[in-house]
């Protein structure tokens, strides 16, 4: 059986990480930043070299295509993301897009043709940590409608979307363009798995089930800059007092003794931010998850009241960013990558995602799946992330064996 | 009686509230930066006009010298700083500069002689908003000592304050240089009230008795980065979750119903601040005030342990940056100023200062006092920050009559 390049693949990692590189061993690759066109620079130089062809589209998503024998059927995707964490580990994400390189690559080097023409795929801005709502390129390429929404979007410096596709698109002016939203025939996605349960249950291959649904909020505390030697407490308007105020309060009305929930406040951003001033202004975001969508709608639709009720003396404005409810793949990509795994004599388990991927919103214009494989302890979107060179080439021998079953149907 | 030219001084105040206007009708003119270095040499021009020599000292404080009849004499300064807080108001500081040059232009205009030099004064970072630790040229001032260790304080860009005073020197390299610490007869400092008491009393001149004291700490928060998505609570060392914890329990330990003392969390900064990304560490700043050295020194010092215990799953280090005990400035110069103000027959009287000044340092080394006009609402640190003109004018009059007392003798 055709297996991939293990010790390509592994050096392709290291070669990545360097782009972005922290002190700490991690990676911060911000979405179309220059870091990240460089990653995306390197990617389309050993993709050129292969005789690919390379496209972006109108939200900087990359194609990296290689030709079936059926030129007009619809193609087999692969793929995931080049942008990282700030301060983000060296797996997440980028081993999804060297997997599906590789998988192009192996079938190049070995002259074996399909009928579907096989396709990896950057998607743009997966990380939400540059603008506020993540999975920017998938969720466009699956709702074209949403693009002017999204390239409306700000970063922390004031620039928007449309202005930083526009830059990237001057820095790489010799790809071809292409619509968004040509028909794909399937998608798979390998990721490592970024929670404990593989590496705990000894297992190579988590054949993932679905994806937990997830709310996005932000919310502003608005209250009143004054001198903090001269104002008395009662004359104040703190914005960070009443923050942490609402802040417990969420943390009450999230509280899960199954620990099942996910809630967490990753973001926030004090106005001016200055020793001797009170707060005027403060805003913070809410990551809010579960896998069951009642509780996702019932908990989620009291954020914006226990938010209210617990202000004290400051205006408070909350708004709903994204709201994704939880998703379930179908059985016939499942079944295949099972199979792929078992005749590959990898152990191997159904796994439920709690983190978000491009694959739940690629779900939702063909039949897609995705590949789990362990990651150290479980710990992901830290520089401390770690993987083992032998569980990646596990998860690329899967792909490829469910690629190369997927693009003859 | 010789008065000053209040058209002028409130021109003077238009003049330099451009530099670094923000559309909200405030000023961001941060220390040293290029705003704070382009209001300096504004008035380095006007001084040079009137042939007033111009000095600089090791920490960038600029000293305007109007020459007396006795050269040797020590002079008499007065002055307060031209850095204001992020989006900070247009009087806070430039008030008390130009009120002091005012003076020694009115005098130059009418041919008055002195017996002693007079100074006006710009001391560098008052505000503290770009490094650690405020008032740092009035400390330096008076303790030369402390030198070392200021420049080794750096901003949130990592630059030092060594750094930033180099290029401060580069960017003004024809001024002349002097050692810190010269003899200084007298210190005189006006500057509007930043509190409410003054324009509630209906009284234009405050004679300010002391000034509270202050304690200023940083605290650091230090969990684990983790994922959102998959990371169980009981897994977590979320840092923003355990500062709330700690921020909740401080807020308890300084509640004072009857509202005297001063305690306020100005800035936090979460680390690495993205929406999905449990935070590893947060850091913040704490500003106590209170006018009785014994609270000050009770409340203080649990502060330490308070941050400590109520943390759940984070390491915690507390660094107190400031000490000042609470300050009383001397008979002799109340009196002078006192009495300069029923000469010109304002309504005036006595006041403890909720706010720091650089007037308290320089009470470690000379005679040094304070005058005070009020502003609108008692708002300051603000972009809202407001006063009148002829309570400008009165407090420059009542600056003018002092200083010609002070150097007379």
């Amino acid at each position: 059986m055709l297996t991939i390049n293990e010790s390509r693949l592994w050096d392709r990692h290291i070669e990545m990480a360097r782009i972005g590189a922290t002190p700490d061993g991690g990676v911060t690759r911000l979405a179309l930043t220059e870091e990240d066109i460089r990653a995306r620079a390197l990617l389309i130089r050993w993709a050129e070299d292969l005789g690919f062809r390379c496209e972006m589209d109108a939200i900087c998503n990359l194609y990296i295509r290689r030709e079936g024998d059926d030129p007009d059927a619809a193609p087999v995707m692969s793929g995931s993301h080049t942008d990282t964490q700030p301060r983000g580990g060296r797996f997440d994400g980028i081993y999804g897009v060297l997997a599906a390189f590789e998988v192009l690559e192996i079938l190049q080097e070995n002259g074996i043709r399909t009928r579907r023409p096989l396709e990896a795929v950057v998607w743009t801005h997966e990380e939400g940590s540059r603008f506020d709502q993540g999975s920017t390129g998938s969720r466009v390429f699956a709702d074209p409608a949403s693009l002017p929404a999204m390239l409306a979007m700000t970063d922390a410096e004031g620039m928007s979307l449309r202005d930083v596709v526009t830059a990237a698109n001057a820095a790489t002016s010799s790809l071809a363009r292409r619509p968004l939203g040509a028909p794909v025939a399937a998608f798979l996605e390998v990721h490592i798995e970024q929670g404990p349960i593989l590496e705990e249950a000894n297992c190579t291959i988590g054949v993932v089930t679905g994806i937990q649904g997830l709310r996005n909020f932000s919310v502003e505390v608005i209250g009143e800059s004054a001198h903090a030697g001269t104002t008395p407490r009662l004359r104040r308007k703190d914005a960070l007092s009443d923050a942490v105020g609402i802040i417990s309060a969420l943390e009450h009305l999230m509280h899960d003794p199954d620990d099942i929930a996910r809630f967490t406040i990753g973001r926030l951003m004090v106005e001016p931010n200055a020793p001797s001033v009170v707060p005027e202004r403060v805003k913070f975001t809410i990551d809010f998850r579960h896998p069951d969508a009642a509780v996702l709608r019932t908990l989620g639709d009291r954020i914006g009241t226990t938010c209210r009720d617990a202000a004290r003396n400051c205006g408070v404005r909350v708004t709903e960013l994204r709201t994704t409810l939880p998703d379930k793949f179908p059985a016939v990509v499942r079944d295949i990558v099972t199979s792929a795994a078992a005749r590959l004599g990898l152990s191997h388990m159904p796994i439920f995602s709690g983190a978000s991927h491009d694959a739940r919103y690629l779900a939702q214009r063909c039949p897609a799946g995705m590949i789990f494989v362990p990651c150290e302890k479980g710990i992901s979107h830290s520089e401390a992330e770690n993987a083992k060179r032998s569980d990646l080439a596990a998860g690329g021998n899967v792909l490829l064996q469910s690629v190369i079953e997927l693009a003859g149907r």
